[in-house]
């Protein structure tokens, strides 16, 4: 046996935990009965833990040294040891101590993070978030002595292997710098049309399943190799094989479950398109999560809220729900789907107004983790930067600084690859749409073999082999940057063709 | 901390990981799409060779010993080190090389008996099915060896703690003297009778599923610690806190998923009634595969296909399916829920005729273990069997010795705990209704509160504190016999009150 070999069997093990804890992760969102969350705990917590010292295994070490003297390997292989040794160094630079009072300190910040955001009471969450960030900036200090990364850089490391906030800043700069102007010239010009009447419901739950599921293989998801189920949070999970992705209905309203739909089916495409013969080895997972975000916002904000989707899909809506009139139509829908507000909540933001939420919390969290703000200060600053970015102001904190999960759970670093992503989308889709004249066609038919087939070949079988800034490279001739997004919002929100 | 603490810290571990193997099995059975069978395999190899080996950790066998010694220990504990003894001299007298053959020998048997009982081809399945009986007798031995058992009771020993074959001998043989001549006459009895109606579909899924569920909560099953769903083989699993339940659906024949389901729902009962501060623990955990097919039996025969039963039930299910008429009054439900027939598969049997497929098979498992039967025999010996026992012969090996997985899965010793268990459960529920005179009353008006507080009591919440005699003895006064099981049978389907 070869060092390689055995790192490569060593890591097959971690998979085979990996997709049980996957698994289970999932059914604790979808499928468990109340009564057995503390058992569940358990369950997650010993299978953590047996994962954690897998992954932080004395013998990885060695072999990892050993396979970068090794010239027989090939190109994945050589990509699969250095995938390796980015996870082993991460895992290794924390002291067990440290992790384990981070676990104890999110707990226990979630919690009262749920009390305080239903009773908009940040000063009863202060205490609890001072001790998580405390932490995050500790571990991320740990990571960033052994990585040569800043404490900031060494969090987004994790999520983001290889993004830098000095990059991040040169492009949501140039980003802000274009939204609240573009922002009010788009509000302006839709309040100018007339209004648009909404479907109305009831929307019964089985015929939106119905027609999710049909869109779902509209676009090319394998229900052989994965599940659509129900759960509070929509999330895509599962295991290699297996993904399975979730979403919530609302009688009332169908269009939300539908892009919701869509929007994590764009994550499984990805999950179910990752190299084959590398599924359970770290070369072949996802490359980020700016990728894996671009993903979903390709399928749900790139492909399926053109017009060119829209006018595929109405009618079968229509069928869907036996609707009739005018709100059926497909230039009504489409109104309905590429509808701007200036709003406080992240989740519910249109895709003209997203980037402004999430260059506000990542301005803030950076300035938290450098310790150049206080904590106690956050609400204030939280106002600041909306009046600033999106020109409203949140009544409450509830509304604001409250809202999101990320940072009471120790997701500092997170905020930004949603953004990234969404430019990362239009960069590919755009890319897509030169590299094949047929994929808005193919959209316009329900045909998705097209587009697929292109981010199967230039993303998906990728894996991990490629740095994420080599990848966009290879897959659009450039780097990522804030130009194409910004045309892509242009043209689908400006006062050109899709406004008449 | 003292050695029983370890031990008990050691077993919670144990069950934080066969919690989440049970919940993984669960999936595979009623959630997992068919193209993430091999990762599966995968994830539950893993798991189940790390469960192996923490159950046959080296330190296990000190602490056992010091606990052993502890008299500070109280009953409970005292009964935990005496389980855990049990299950460690067992897993420790099989040499790991015998266990990975067996385990390989029986992945392909049971492939080969696949295609085996399609193709009625016994022959073809001779070769795998000798080699998973060499194992099995090897490891019986070698079991038996450590606990002073015979080959066959050792194996018996897994399933059935305790459990001798000369016991149950007398115990068949008693009930083998007593079925032919019954069954003869209840035939006769039946066949006298004018005809009674089904019934008609179609019995729509959602409805069948809606009733199912009324009738689990009627019975007492606890949807905050347990699920119904659909799988092909149905089964009850799960975890602690975690009871899930499955079954089929027939949507020309509601009767046997709804009688499918109390069943099930019988084996949940005893699982989400045993004993709330041991529940992780070895003492804590089912007696007896007989003391569990009598909860399940106990439910099913002897509660729920009672005439008192079937008058509460008979009007709702008649709204359940909007049915109307002669068939659905509950004179000719019962008549349709108590029919007997001569058949030759164990699963469909009534429960008059089941013994004689368990008794069968016990005497031919026990034959082929000693070596005294020759297993190129077996179709030969079944058909002259179910001719003695039944009065039918099968056509063909599919209908006759093929049809169960048991034997291929390596499940030898296992059958008799079928037929202990009707025997228990009769003897169970007529102690019941002797202590509790409400049990029968409180059944015909759905509330089964008086029989579940006395299972709670005598059965459910003494996990494995006694052996199975001692918990039978308490329970109803003496130690099993066929005398209860008998008149029960009598009573239900002889001549008597029940047949007008």
């Amino acid at each position: 046996m070869s060092a390689y070999s055995d790192l490569s069997a060593h890591f097959d093990r971690v998979a085979a935990l990996s997709n049980a804890i996957g698994i289970l992760q999932w059914d604790s969102d979808a499928m468990m009965p109340k009564g057995a969350a503390d058992t569940r705990a358990e369950s997650m917590a010993f299978l953590r833990v047996t994962h954690h010292s897998m992954i932080t295994d004395a013998r990885i070490g060695d072999w990892i040294a050993a396979a970068e003297a090794d010239n027989t390997l090939d190109s994945w292989e050589r990509a699969n040891v250095r995938e390796i040794a980015r996870h082993f160094d991460v895992e290794t630079a924390l002291p067990a101590d440290l992790v384990e009072a981070s676990s104890k300190a999110v707990s226990k910040c979630e919690m009262a993070w749920r009390r305080a955001r239903e009773e908009s009471d940040f000063a009863g969450l202060l205490p609890y978030l001072s001790e998580v960030l405390r932490l995050q900036r500790e571990m991320g200090r740990a990571k960033g002595e052994k990585l040569g990364l800043s404490t900031y850089d060494a969090l987004l490391n994790d999520y983001e292997p290889g993004g830098r906030s000095e990059r991040i800043d040169a492009l949501f700069d140039d980003l802000a710098g274009f939204l609240p102007g573009f922002t009010a010239e788009v509000l302006e010009a839709q309040a100018r049309r007339p209004a648009v009447a909404a479907p109305e419901g009831p929307f019964p739950v089985e015929a939106q399943r119905a027609l999710g599921v049909e869109m779902m293989k509209v676009v090319g998801f394998d229900f052989e190799r994965g599940r659509l189920d129900v759960s509070t949070h929509p999330f895509c999970g599962g295991a290699d094989h297996d993904v399975r992705i979730t979403t919530r209905y609302d009688e009332a309203d169908f269009t939300k479950a539908l892009m919701g739909v869509l929007h994590e089916t764009g994550h499984a495409l990805y999950e179910q398109g990752r190299p084959k013969d590398y599924i359970a080895q770290p070369v072949g997972q996802a490359r980020s999560m700016s990728v894996h975000e671009s993903q979903s916002l390709l399928m749900e904000m790139q492909a399926c809220r053109s017009r060119e989707f829209i006018a595929f899909a109405a009618p079968r809506m229509r069928h869907a729900f036996g609707g009739a009139g005018a709100a059926w139509e497909a230039d009504a829908l489409e109104r309905l789907y590429t509808k701007v507000e200036r709003g406080f909540i992240r989740v519910d933001a249109d895709e003209v107004t997203y980037p402004a939420h999430v260059i506000l919390r990542y301005r803030l969290e950076k300035a938290l983790i450098a310790d150049a703000m206080s904590l106690a200060d956050l609400p204030g600053a939280w106002a600041e930067g909306m009046k600033e970015l999106l020109g409203v102001v949140p009544p409450s904190d509830r509304l604001g600084c409250l809202q999101d999960i990320h940072w009471p759970s120790g997701g500092w670093g997170y905020f930004p690859t949603y953004t990234l992503g969404a430019m990362t989308a239009a960069q590919l889709f755009d890319a897509a749409t030169r590299a094949n004249g047929d994929v808005l066609p193919g959209i316009a038919r329900g045909d998705f073999r097209p587009l697929l087939s292109w981010l199967r070949a230039n993303v998906h079988s990728k894996g991990s082999l490629l740095e994420t800034d080599e990848l966009l490279t290879e897959a659009t001739g450039r780097p990522l940057d804030a130009e194409v997004f910004k045309a892509h919002l242009k043209r689908r929100y400006g006062t050109g063709a899709t406004l008449q």
